[in-house]
């Protein structure tokens, strides 16, 4: 399956714009054989537009998603994006999976990164959706919530194949490592798909890291943007092709068979489903 | 606090001639300043020993233990080690933190990897102690342990500054993923420092990875050694110097903060303990 990574630049500001990018965007990936089309955290807003991206959140049925749900409805592909969204009174900062069926998942982002997020959004409580899309178990994610270990075992013990990240990681010697080494970590410790999508360039308040990636469960990269420039990126994802790898590494298994005595992983949040099977 | 690690040529077999590799290994150290040496895992039989590994273990007052606390009381330094253990009618895969006043604090691997080490071990099924040695708060872990995320939280959540590793990471592409990635992350997402220290060669049964390093809580390396030489890298850990660094990346103050309702992180296995402070 072809996922697509739009890594979008963050110095193009205002909804109406940034709506026209990701439409442009959503065509070309769609034509290039994308199945699966990721773009980063409060992608039509921008991260950095404060106050406004309140201001601008609408509920599941407003005009943000609409306009997602003709995207994926007019190319048959399946979007994520990250986008501030109103649950009953309370703004989230929101990943959507949205299909050509017009069917939308909607994570709130559980962990709030620094003051300005916090000032602005009220902290997600419920797990991750999974959403299983063409035979593949996506699970969602938001930006900080993926440097949390515990965020992606979780997903990975209910039975993803790949987690979808819609992130706003800064320029920063942290960002970098994040980017570099912290997600295909990730990957390689859960043995399953990380899909990062960042913005690049900078906007009024922040700059950022670009690097927009997807790792493999071996810890590889097959796909990985520039560190300035918006672009999409692309790689195809087996799920099957790491059963080798997953034997020779088998974390996942080890800790859900030998951990429970220890009380580490078996708890209520961390738990196989029971429609995931294996 | 200066820290040594010792990679140890895997060539060199028997227990006598490891022992003296491991005695002019720790009066070198020693000599250059070290405070606490650190060793592979199964430093004094090999790794590669195979069933000679049981009939050389011995009890916490065997002769590799004596070994270990003489070394230790000739040079004031403490000495970390791997060794088998005999534990009852067990053989257990064990990390030894040894003082000079011949302090033994003992830390049975918990996750045996492959075949191999489950057919010669018995798993460990208790937390690894914390060791407050000069006034740092050292863990304990071995090798495959410390690729799972669980236990360096669960140790960085007790208060750990630092987690001692003696491993046997083998030469192949996850080993040099291993070394070169996941210690680094365990090191950041915990906001500790990681020593780990390895084997380099060849036995008759393996081949190791070599790269023995110490990871800061900026997921930089403050020492490495090569990819195939016998050595002694050292490094100066300062637990305050990161201050900075993890009020940036306030990863354990957020899960331990924000993670209860989910039932993540304070389960009976990963919680701080009453005596840490801070």
């Amino acid at each position: 399956m072809k996922i697509a990574l739009v890594q979008m630049d963050a110095s193009q500001t205002g909804p109406t714009s940034r709506m026209a990018v990701m439409e442009q965007a959503t065509a070309q990936a769609a034509s290039q054989g994308a199945r699966v089309i990721v773009f980063p955290e409060l992608a039509v807003s921008g991260y950095g537009a404060g106050e406004d991206i309140a201001s601008l959140a609408g509920g599941p049925d407003g005009d943000h998603i609409r306009f997602l749900t003709r995207l994926a409805s007019t190319t048959g592909c399946a979007l994520v994006a990250g986008l501030a969204l109103k649950d009953g009174s309370r703004v989230r900062n929101a990943a959507v999976f949205v299909t050509s069926e017009g069917e939308v998942s909607a994570y709130y982002k559980i962990h709030l990164y620094g003051d300005y997020e916090k000032a602005l959004f009220a902290r997600g409580e419920q797990q991750p959706p999974l959403v299983t899309f063409e035979g593949v178990r996506f699970g969602l994610l938001v930006c900080f919530d993926v440097e949390f270990p515990e965020r992606v075992r979780d997903l990975a013990a209910r039975g993803a194949d790949a987690v979808l990240v819609p992130t706003a990681l800064p320029k920063s010697e942290a960002g970098a490592f994040i980017a570099g080494s912290v997600i295909p970590v990730r990957a390689f410790e859960n043995q399953l798909f990380i899909v990062y999508a960042n913005h690049c360039g900078a906007d009024a308040r922040f700059a950022y890291q670009g690097r927009s990636c997807l790792a493999a469960p071996d810890g590889q990269f097959l796909a990985r943007a520039s560190g300035d420039a918006a672009d999409i990126v692309f790689a195809d994802i087996d799920i099957t092709a790491y059963d080798a790898c997953r034997a020779q590494n088998p974390y996942l298994e080890e800790v859900m068979t030998h951990c429970s005595d220890l009380g580490t992983v078996k708890s209520k949040f961390i738990q196989r489903e029971p429609d995931t099977g294996s």
